[in-house]
């Protein structure tokens, strides 16, 4: 059912639907019908018009109906973020005046399949999502022009993909100098998972170490789930080694809440016997004794920078930067002190 | 601009457009534009219109085209509920494929005026709302035969207003029956502020303490803000006085956490010197150290609870039940003990 691709007159010019159509071998109508979320269309031939659209970028010229909606989309909604971004996106679109549609995928993400057509027949001004949307969802959203924007992107993304995320890299240097410049030489990592910003952490992290002519020993770096029992099981194996590390940077605040339980059931003291770092700064990091030093993440600003730049998206404005990250920083407080009290 | 009332010919069966447009005063096309949130009517004679069909609970036989779309409403999204509530409403928006809108009417509650037009012009299916609405509110909403479920009053609430909640009389007094059990017999409590849920809490302590015997002192009862530093204050006074008591029952988790802090401070051991109940029963119950003894409130499941009612109330459906209270049940841990250990 391939069709052959026929010559245009100028590449560098957007395509325009008789291009499309004649390319997919079908009518204008059928390929309108695909822009405009209409059914009606064979499975299949939806699928290739979808691709050719994606392909050649084709944006309807005339303004769609405003819906004065846009739509937050998350795997699950966790204790820790949650309130943060639903924040930072609540302050922008009360300012814009739009509402904002909130998805949970859930623990099962095939239980709503059809979120997608759900949110086509909305027809939002933009997507904001902290979930990832499978190739052929980004597709019929870009078909039918609805951009959307990835908060905290948590793999590699195409160059044209609109993200927002935070310098993770730089957080995770952060923290190991800051140990390093306390007079710490043994400074284990606790990392989450395969995540993009995990790895970018351990990066940061190893980076401190080699710049300060240290080696990064594989012992001294565990993965584990980001949760307090991750953290909890990983400083129990770290500390329980012959030759323990000083300190321990955790890859979130949640895992360093393990890291105290694991610490206080070995009769370790913080920051005595063991300094610790964590990674987010939620309200939790000041709430724990000792006060947890962490590394700030701006997730209410991330999520107001995401929805602003979607919005713009959606009203066809055209931004010279739709990848950004901001700034993170380290919080002391009471968890880190020289090796040896 | 009062109008005489007609007699009807049976007091028991629903009143008519013609009736209601009658009473007014107003052509029966006026009340119909009201009823469907048109314009083109003059504010006076549209509130006069709402103010008949709330009296007469009016309400459209014709079933309104259905938006699939659901609204929660809150004030401010707090650390400590957003995502129980959140995750109990999307639980169910899930099961019947209903799109979520999420408002939350941020710090202050005027500059989102227009959020009752913009919730009328979506002609959502339902409302749950953890936010107050004003009388002009619910009227408009009733008008249009949009129901609403008002989850964990803050007020009383007039009989006719559906709500679900939690049993904080039967909560406070099981959390001081168990200090009672443990020998305790100076137990203070911080309370919050005057909120109808704080008062349930604060009466079921002080029948607990009637039913034993013992007198509610006044010195022993402090109001405070419902967070960490407005539980942090009230413990220093409570704890500093000449006869301090050996147990302090919290208004919620938060408070719980300041009085942590301020024994810390005084030097004060939990629970040897002083045992610590909660309320609430969120994440930062089972993370502080010690871990903390508190009364689980079911957020999650009143959540859900409050969606089906409003969901079942916008499908048209007569439910027997519309105000409910779910259980609370104490969680004894680590933050309770004999007096003097």
């Amino acid at each position: 059912m391939s069709h052959p691709e026929h010559p245009r007159d100028d590449p560098a010019k957007p395509v325009t639907i008789s291009y499309i159509a004649e390319t997919a071998g079908v009518s204008v109508p059928t390929v309108s019908k695909v822009i405009n979320g209409r059914s009606g269309v064979a499975a299949d031939t939806r699928a290739r018009v979808e691709a050719l659209i994606t392909r050649y970028g084709y944006r309807k010229s005339s303004p769609v109906q405003r819906s004065n909606i846009m739509e937050l989309v998350v795997d699950e909604i966790e204790h820790m973020w949650g309130v943060e971004i639903i924040r930072g996106v609540q302050q922008v679109v009360r300012e814009h005046r739009i509402g904002l549609v909130l998805t949970e995928f859930g623990p099962d993400r095939n239980t709503i399949r059809y979120w997608i057509d759900d949110t086509i027949a909305r027809r939002p001004e933009c997507i904001v999502t902290v979930a990832q949307l499978s190739v052929n969802e980004q597709n019929q959203l870009r078909a039918r022009g609805i951009p959307f924007v990835v908060l905290d992107p948590t793999t590699e993304l195409p160059g044209d993909v609109p993200f927002v995320g935070a310098t993770n890299w730089n957080g995770g240097r952060s923290a190991t100098r800051h140990l390093l410049s306390l007079g710490h030489r043994r400074i284990a990592m606790i990392s989450g998972p395969g995540h993009l910003y995990c790895q970018a952490r351990l990066d940061g992290h190893s980076s401190a170490l080699r710049s300060a002519g240290l080696p990064v020993r594989d012992d001294d770096v565990i993965s584990a789930p980001l949760t307090q029992e991750g953290g909890h099981s990983a400083a129990l194996r770290l500390l329980r080694g012959a030759e323990r590390p000083t300190a321990i940077f955790a890859g979130n605040d949640l895992q360093a809440v393990g890291v105290y339980q694991a610490a206080r059931s070995l009769g370790l003291r913080i920051p005595e016997d063991l300094s610790v770092v964590g990674f987010d700064d939620l309200p939790i990091a000041a709430m724990v004794s000792p006060a947890l030093t962490t590394v700030h993440q701006p997730l209410t600003e991330m999520a107001m920078a995401a929805t602003e730049l979607a919005l713009a998206l959606g009203r066809g404005e055209t931004t010279s930067q739709t990848g950004l990250e901001l700034a993170t920083r380290l919080v002391v407080r009471e968890s880190t002190a020289r090796p040896g009290g």
